[in-house]
Order: structure tokens, then C-alpha cells, then sequence
């Protein structure tokens, strides 16, 4: 999507790949919103310190990191020898696989990379044929997400408020975003409407993240404090509520998604209010019979007990943006701790429809429809 | 209530009034949880002034300080003109009153003190009855509390789990509080019982407030974002919910309080788990017909966009705590913008039912029982 740095907007994807320099470029989350910035990584190594360091997070976004990643690693070798070449390229396999442990979506895209390779007669053309697949994974999520916003922007009426929680947008995708892309797709069309983004506390990735994309997008929006959601939808001021997943079970339709989430289905359900959640078919757990199934990730207690932010210094004003210092600071009572689950699982009553790629469905079309939604079709 | 301070523990109450002295002596609520410290205000200005910079806040704790006020006023006069006496208490009362324009309680709390002061027949006289009568007006204010805990701790069971938002704690009041009201109460019982604490974004009263209330007394109790209490339900962790109200409507049922409560209720609701408002008889709102009808007060956006804390920097682990750095820091995008409505109103039917000092109703029961709840019988 655009950014605008200075008085230009370019349009810039989360992460994109050089083959020329082979370097992977990336934009820098941990400094977003204060601070827009390109990382460049030069090798595999740098590459999966970049996902562990989350400079780049978000299912998409990390899955194309590691195909990137795995063909650098594959530019990289300057021999010709098959045999080494593959133990080097396995090496680089474990090490992207090893920076997120707990995602899949790097571990998918890479077996993507190199069943690709496997035709490959020689080092050259696997390092082509790896370079070809890793552009045409990054190229695969955004036709996706945008197949997924025009589904969903039937969704946005002229004049809609919708609301979103966390960030499902393109800076966790290639481009375009789960949750965002109906609001992007909209936007093209010219429907006006305003957003507003939960600050989905404790992280607060609505708060930076999406709001940021919303400013860059020009979409009115306005952030909310989370416990804000439910007055709004009782005064009647939101019209439709859409959210991405980290984890949607294909058998019964359950949505593991930040936390928080659940309460807003809840929420919209009393007041009647549409409630979507926006995701890739790679999301879709077709395995796990219930949600309970799904472990809940407990987080770090400080992130509840406390914020990140900019700290605005008497001189800070007079510094470029560039320098803007981010600092932890501890709200709640010293002596006290936190519970910190991040994610909770919204059941199927309460979802109105998946919005997916390939159409949007009821929760519990999902198994009916599996075959139309890749489930057995899919690459190995 | 209890405060520990170095290894020593004392019971301090949120404001006290020392006559031999004419002194107010207030918590600083501002400088809470990070460091405890108490203010003296010299005369009913700096008392005034107190409640407008938010030394003190909260329902009960503002009407007895400006009660307090009021009689220091009254001592501060040295001559023996009954009518210039009366001007310059006249004037005390219009500088208090004005520190907090919108909050009926000091307004209350000094109409009871300026009645009491009517009989005196000399400016000694009226001084002796002024400051009887706002010692009078604390000391009520805390039986009050006292009896909202007698009948709340009933609900509590042995090893319940308690979810309680924002402070109506003993901070809020003289002493005890009112949510917090049944815990003290159930914890003087032996009872055994866990407190999730709601942060309460964004201006964290929860994770400030409440939790230092409840680690001051002991009881054992965790911070959560707000987005979590949701899940917490889900999973079984919630046996009651238990909030104050900054004004309930005596005609309709309809609760008034923090940005949140309205969204426990419909959480509570769905969940089956009992939903309790704790308030004094002046929370009741005998006028108003609608919840429609109670202002909103929209606070400032800055709130939601940003996070005050103590700032953890490498020198301060040497400092004194007295000299905890608290700083704001900006933790949403910088060019998007927020709303921050800070209250909502949950409606009667998410109600299980209301703590008063004298006795749980229903809340569809507060009209038909106003007589046994005061109306129509209180000192003008």
C-alpha cells in the first residue's frame, strides 16, 4: 500500500526481495508508527534474525520473509555442487523455520520454495526456479488478500462505520491485509466510510499499526479504547465489524483471533450489528476437532502492566522523526501482577460469515465446503 | 484502610480533617500506585485546589473534602461578625463548588454542613457545629460503606473469582469503598477469594487504584486488559462481577459508570454470571426518566492515544521511590486521532442487583422501594 514519507507517496510492500543485490527488504514494525524505515537483510541469517526480532510479524508477511529467506540462502551458494548446495539451502531451511518456532506460514511457504527447486538439473537453475517460487508465494498472498477484499467490500454500505480489532492488515501480510482489504477495496470504489480501530490493548496494534495504515490509506478513522466498543455499538454507531485470525478451525467454524475478539462478537450479536472475520485459506485449521484445542498463547505479564511509547521530550520536538525514542513505562501498581492471555476463540454462532479468497461463508459451510476451500487440494 | 509504608502498616483514610490545626490532610492520588504520600492543604483554597488538580477524586472523597473545606473555612475566621463570617463561608463554598463544577457531591456534603451550622447562635458556635458536622459527614460516608460491604459479602463464596473495573474503591471514598466494599468485608470473614482488577483503559484505574488497594490489603488479586475478561468467562475463571456507579437512575435501574461496565454486563449476561453495582444512597439519580438523558462526558483523546507510567530509566533503580519519574508517553500512530467517551450506561434487564447501605434490590425495586432508600426523606 502507500506510504507517504516527507511530501511523496510511494507504494511500498511489507517485505519485498532484490535478486539483483539478493537482499530482502523489510519495513521496520518495531518503529511503526513513530518512525517509517526499510531493513535490508543480506543473508538468511540476518533474514530469520529479522522474523525473530519481529520487524516483520503477521502470518503473510512472515511466510514470504522465509521464502525470500530460503532463495537467498539459495543466490547465496557460489559453487556448483547439488549435493552441498541442498545441505546448504536445508541449513537455511532449520534456521528460518527455527526464528518462529510456533508459526506454520513460514514452514508452508518454504516447502512451497523448494518443491519448486525440485526440478531443478542444477544450481543455477534451482537458484532460479527458487527465486521464481519465493516471488510468485509474496505475489499468491496479495492477489489473495485482494481476492478477499472484493468479497468482503459488498459488505461496506456507503457511509458504513465499521469497526476492527488488532491489526489484520497488509503490514502483517505482502500487501493489503485480511481484515483491511474490504476497507482498501471500498476505498478504490469510492464508498466513504469511517473506521474505527480497537487500540487492543495490551500491544496496542490497532492504536499503531492499523491506525497507522488508516493515515497512510487517508480512511477516516478514529482509535477506541477496547472497552469503548460496546457504547458505541449501543448509540448505534457501528454498522459492521470485521477481524482477521490467527487460527480458524475448518470443522466447526471457531475463530482463535487476538484477545478481545470475542467480546466484540458478543457485543455485536446483542445489537445485531454483522460480524466478519477476513482471513487466507492458509488460516484454516482443518485438523483440530474443537477449539478448546487450541492452546492460548499466556504472554509476557508486563505488557499489561505496562506501555510502549514515544516519550515526548521537551527536545524531541525539535529532532527529526527519525529519533524518536520508545520507552516501556509502568502504569499499574508496582507490587501487583497480570494475567495475559492474547488470543481468546469466538464460537460460531456468533460469526455472520468468513470472508475468504475464494468467497465468503457461514462458519459451519467451512467442512461442507472444504473441497472448494483447498482442504485436500492443497501443495503436498 | 491499610497502608504499608517501609515495614510499617497503618490505617490511613483517603482525607482527615485535623481542627487543632485547621488542616485537610489528603492521599496524593495522583503520585498512586508508584509512591504514597499524603497533602496538607493549609486553607479552603489550597483544599479547593486539591480537588481540582485530582489530589483527591472520587464520589465520597470530594464531598467529604469539601465538607472539610468548608469547616476550615469557618475556623479560619478570627473575628466575631456573625454576617461577615457568613460572607466568607459563603465564599469558601462557591471556591469549593466550583473546583469540581460538575459533581453533586460537594455541593451535597456542604449543604449538610452549612444546615448543621444554622442553629449556632455565635460565630464559635457555628465554627464547633461546622466542624462536627463534616467529621459527621465522613464518618457517615464510612459507615455507609461499612454496610454496602455487610450486605455485598454475601455474595462472595469461599474461593470465588471476582472481576471488578475501574476504582470505586476506598480511594473513591473516605474509607472502604463501595465495589471494593464486600471484598474488605469478605476477606475480614476469612474468606478466600481471587480479584481480577480491569486495567480500565486508558486512564488505568484498575491497574493503578484498585490493585494497589487490593495489595495494600492483602488480597490476592491479578491485573488483565480489559479485552481479557471475556475469555476469562469463557473459561469458567468469573463467579461475579462487581463494579461501582457514579450515577444510577432511581426511576429506571439504569447504571451509569466507567467506559466498559456495559460490556461486563453483556459479557455477565451471556455467561450467567451474577453482575452487582455497589453505590452509596447518593449515587441514586432520583430525576432523570432516561439513561438517554445522562451527559457523556467526552474526555480528552490524548487519554486513549497515549499511557502515563513511571519510566523504569537505569538510574532510577537507585532513587527513592518518592521520586518515581511518571511520564506520558505516546503510544498510538501520531497523525491519527481518538474518541474517549468516558462513561456508558448498562440497562436494568444486565443487572443482577444493586448493593446499597441498606440492603440488594433489584433494580426495577428502587422506585417502588424510594421511601426505604430516602427519597423524599432526605435533609433537603
Amino acid at each position: 500500500m502507500n506510504v507517504t514519507v516527507g511530501n511523496r507517496t510511494r507504494h511500498f510492500r511489507t517485505v519485498t526481495f532484490d535478486p539483483a543485490n539478493n537482499v530482502v527488504v523489510l519495513i521496520e514494525q518495531r518503529w511503526l508508527p513513530h518512525t517509517f524505515k526499510l531493513v535490508t537483510t543480506r543473508d538468511f541469517r540476518e533474514t530469520a534474525q529479522a522474523i525473530k526480532d519481529m520487524i516483520v510479524r503477521g502470518a503473510g508477511a512472515i511466510g514470504a520473509t522465509a521464502a525470500y529467506g530460503l532463495a537467498q540462502s539459495a543466490l547465496d551458494f557460489r559453487r556448483k555442487n547439488l549435493r552441498q548446495f541442498s545441505r546448504h539451502v536445508e541449513t537455511a531451511y532449520q534456521t528460518l523455520k527455527a526464528a518462529r518456532p510456533t508459526a506454520v506460514d513460514p514452514v508452508n511457504a518454504m516447502d512451497q520454495v523448494r518443491q519448486a527447486m525440485r526440478p531443478g538439473q542444477s544450481v543455477a537453475e534451482q537458484q532460479a526456479l527458487a527465486t521464481a517460487a519465493a516471488e510468485e508465494f509474496a505475489n499468491e498472498d496479495v492477489r489473495h488478500c485482494e481476492a478477499i477484499g472484493r468479497h468482503g467490500e459488498k459488505l461496506i454500505r456507503d457511509g458504513a462505520n465499521v469497526l476492527t480489532h488488532c491489526n489484520a492488515g497488509w503490514l502483517a501480510f505482502v500487501d493489503i491485509g485480511s481484515a483491511t482489504a474490504p476497507l482498501f477495496a471500498a476505498q478504490a470504489k469510492g464508498k466513504r466510510f469511517h473506521v474505527f480501530c480497537d487500540e487492543t490493548r495490551p500491544r496496542a496494534q490497532g492504536a499503531t499499526l492499523t491506525a497507522w495504515e488508516m493515515a497512510q490509506q487517508k480512511i477516516s478513522h478514529q482509535i477506541i479504547a477496547d472497552s469503548a466498543a460496546g457504547h458505541l455499538m449501543q448509540r448505534g454507531e457501528i454498522d459492521l465489524v470485521i477481524v482477521g485470525s490467527d487460527r480458524t478451525l475448518g470443522r466447526t467454524g471457531e475463530v482463535a483471533n487476538k484477545i478481545g475478539t470475542y467480546t466484540l462478537a458478543v457485543l455485536a450479536k446483542r445489537h445485531r450489528i454483522p460480524f466478519y472475520v477476513a482471513i487466507p485459506l492458509s488460516t484454516i485449521d482443518w485438523n483440530l476437532k474443537s477449539g478448546r484445542q487450541i492452546p492460548i498463547e499466556q504472554r509476557d505479564p508486563n505488557e499489561v502492566l505496562g506501555a510502549w511509547g514515544a516519550v515526548a521530550s521537551p527536545s524531541a520536538e525539535s529532532r527529526k522523526p527519525k529519533s524518536v525514542r520508545r520507552e516501556y513505562v509502568r502504569v499499574a501498581n508496582p507490587t501487583s501482577l497480570a494475567r495475559n492471555p492474547s488470543f481468546d476463540v469466538t464460537p460460531p454462532e456468533l460469526i455472520s460469515g468468513i470472508i475468504t479468497p475464494v468467497g465468503i461463508f457461514k462458519p459451519n459451510q467451512l467442512w461442507p465446503q472444504r473441497h472448494s476451500l483447498g482442504f485436500d487440494r492443497r501443495p503436498k
